[in-house]
């Protein structure tokens, strides 16, 4: 396991991770990360689902958590028939890519193309546990280099000296942002992290990796943006996204939609980075997960208000395209009113970024 | 004290509270209210100013303890001479009044007003930290019937079965609107608050009032205001503020900026309760407090990051005018450009509130 090991050492750091060894797949609690770093060991695949949908990992790690719960349904069923073991992978990916909502399309890329590779290797005579890890290494290694040409882009944005301002994880990007602009002599650039209530993933997750990276990286609460863009001289304002819908629209955290807003008033550029999606048309076509409202009472397990208050809680938020300035991705930055583009020069977007 | 525990049982609910008796004075730790109940015990009138600086109370709070901690200084200096005794006063107020830099005006008025009482009850004869506690409750009263038209004001620009949104603790206007929406039969007016980390003064105090008030009223976290705002049908974005500057500048508690920068985007006005500040010609005369950074590095009393990453905490923003919809005074609704028109019917603002 020399790459899987290498790939962890990788995504220990800078990525939320999630890999199977030996009829278990362990996920990296991203839930109290980096207080304590614990794992969550799945014994199966609906154990993995269920890991999914608490949010034991967030961002990229859920796709990664996916595909390693679809070498662990494999070896569920290694006994059976090669027409039994099709069937049970198939539900094991349907369960698995409808753990959230929100991501159910995406999900289905990553655990179609293990349901590929697990076809591919029964008709070889190969072990199904390792050929979907094999694959998944492969994947994220397209999708390492992929996100690092995307950084390039993105830092291409940001001046010298200056300052940039994330929203929550961001999943490889901001690792690779750092590696770049230190690559390029703008290690003194300024990052200012929103923590990002209610799970602080911004704080946890984005602060630490840009720390990890020896960048000058500051945590700063929600209710700060606005303040921090006008009096430290923010230039730019970036994000990941979890959609970035062909016609401009972009899914992402809750919270980018206001960041957006403020960086729109005070005159600074939104970079959204990522690519396209071709499942989703439009808006239209996203289901906004509202998840246990309960959970904005709390902060870290202590209750914030008093009883009989109510909660809220929409994971994500919708940031109309006349508030992004451009969405950056592996080929170049495009306007978010002409996305076809990015697919002109043969690009195929989400989709290859897993198939 | 008959009128003090009056005073005492509706501050507990409405507002911060804190009380001279018998050579101590008593403050209600907001900073764990209302999951706790529990008071901070000062002995002088410099563990009071520290009390006020390390924001155990907050909003209206430090002006009643301000008083308080005059009352105290008054027994302190009980044994000198008249002579004495007035400059030991003069000393304390001084002292008090700077416990926090940005509200060193407004706190000058309390302390100055307690001073006045003093020389008075000396001049007379009389007890003179009684003398201060007596004045405590006469400007606290008066203090409550103007909010009380106050918030008339601003029910009438909340539409029956409407929604609100609030920001940060917002001190006896909050219980008074809860008051008047009861009073004119809009009992179901839904209420928003955001949690205003990283004090939770939102989730912890203005939610708690409101819901004593039987409203229905929901905690969010400070990212979500425009996704609320989009998605609930918000009528109205209110706030107290520390300051209204005469040029129409709000300083208020952190996120108030951003939260109004939202609400015009999402074509919701904005109403700031309170009356302008005469020392407060423009908004240059205001020094914004920046806190201890690190604090925001915290929850409730557990780190959120990771050793080595930078915090930042400026205590109030600054909104201008032009995201302003109203200034709504004991007097009624005026524009933030036209605020001397607040003066002209004889009204003293923020010197009246007090003196």
């Amino acid at each position: 396991m020399e790459r899987a090991d290498k790939m962890l050492a990788f995504m220990l750091q800078y990525e939320n991770i999630a890999w199977y060894e030996n009829g278990a797949v362990k996920i990296l609690d991203r839930r109290i990360y980096p207080l304590k770093t614990e794992f969550v060991t799945c014994r199966n695949h609906i154990e993995v689902t269920k890991a999914i949908k608490d949010m034991v990992t967030q961002s990229a790690g859920p796709y990664t958590a996916a595909a390693a719960g679809m070498a662990l349904a494999a070896y569920e069923c290694r006994d059976k028939s090669e027409a039994e073991m099709s069937d049970y992978l198939e539900k094991a990916a349907y369960t698995i890519s409808n753990a959230r909502p929100t991501t159910a399309n995406r999900m289905g890329l990553i655990t179609g193309g293990c349901l590929q590779a697990a076809k591919k290797a029964m008709a070889e005579g190969k072990n199904v546990s390792d050929a979907i890890v094999e694959y998944t290494i492969a994947i994220n290694n397209m999708r390492y280099n992929k996100v690092y040409k995307m950084a390039k882009y993105l830092v291409d944005m940001i001046p010298a000296h200056g300052a940039v301002m994330t929203q929550c994880f961001g999943e490889t990007i901001v690792g690779q942002m750092c590696r770049v602009l230190k690559e390029q002599g703008k290690s003194d650039v300024r990052i200012f992290c929103p923590e990002t209530r209610p799970y602080f993933q911004g704080a946890r997750l984005t602060a630490t990796v840009c720390n990890d990276m020896g960048m000058d990286v500051t945590v700063i609460t929600d209710n700060m943006p606005a303040f921090v863009m006008k009096n430290e001289n923010v230039d730019v304002f970036t994000s990941a996204a979890d959609a970035i819908c062909m016609d401009g629209y972009v899914v992402n955290k809750v919270g980018t939609f206001q960041i957006a807003i403020a960086a729109k008033y005070n005159k600074i550029p939104y970079f959204v980075t990522g690519a396209p999606d071709h499942v989703h048309p439009t808006i239209d076509t996203v289901k906004i997960e509202m998840r246990d409202p309960d959970f904005s009472l709390q902060a870290l397990g202590t209750k914030t208000t008093a009883e009989g208050v109510k909660g809220y809680y929409p994971a994500f938020d919708i940031t109309p395209p006349e508030l992004v300035s451009g969405v950056v991705t592996d080929t170049g930055i495009y306007a978010p009113y002409d996305l076809k583009r990015y697919f002109e020069n043969g690009n195929l977007g989400e989709y290859e970024m897993v198939i």
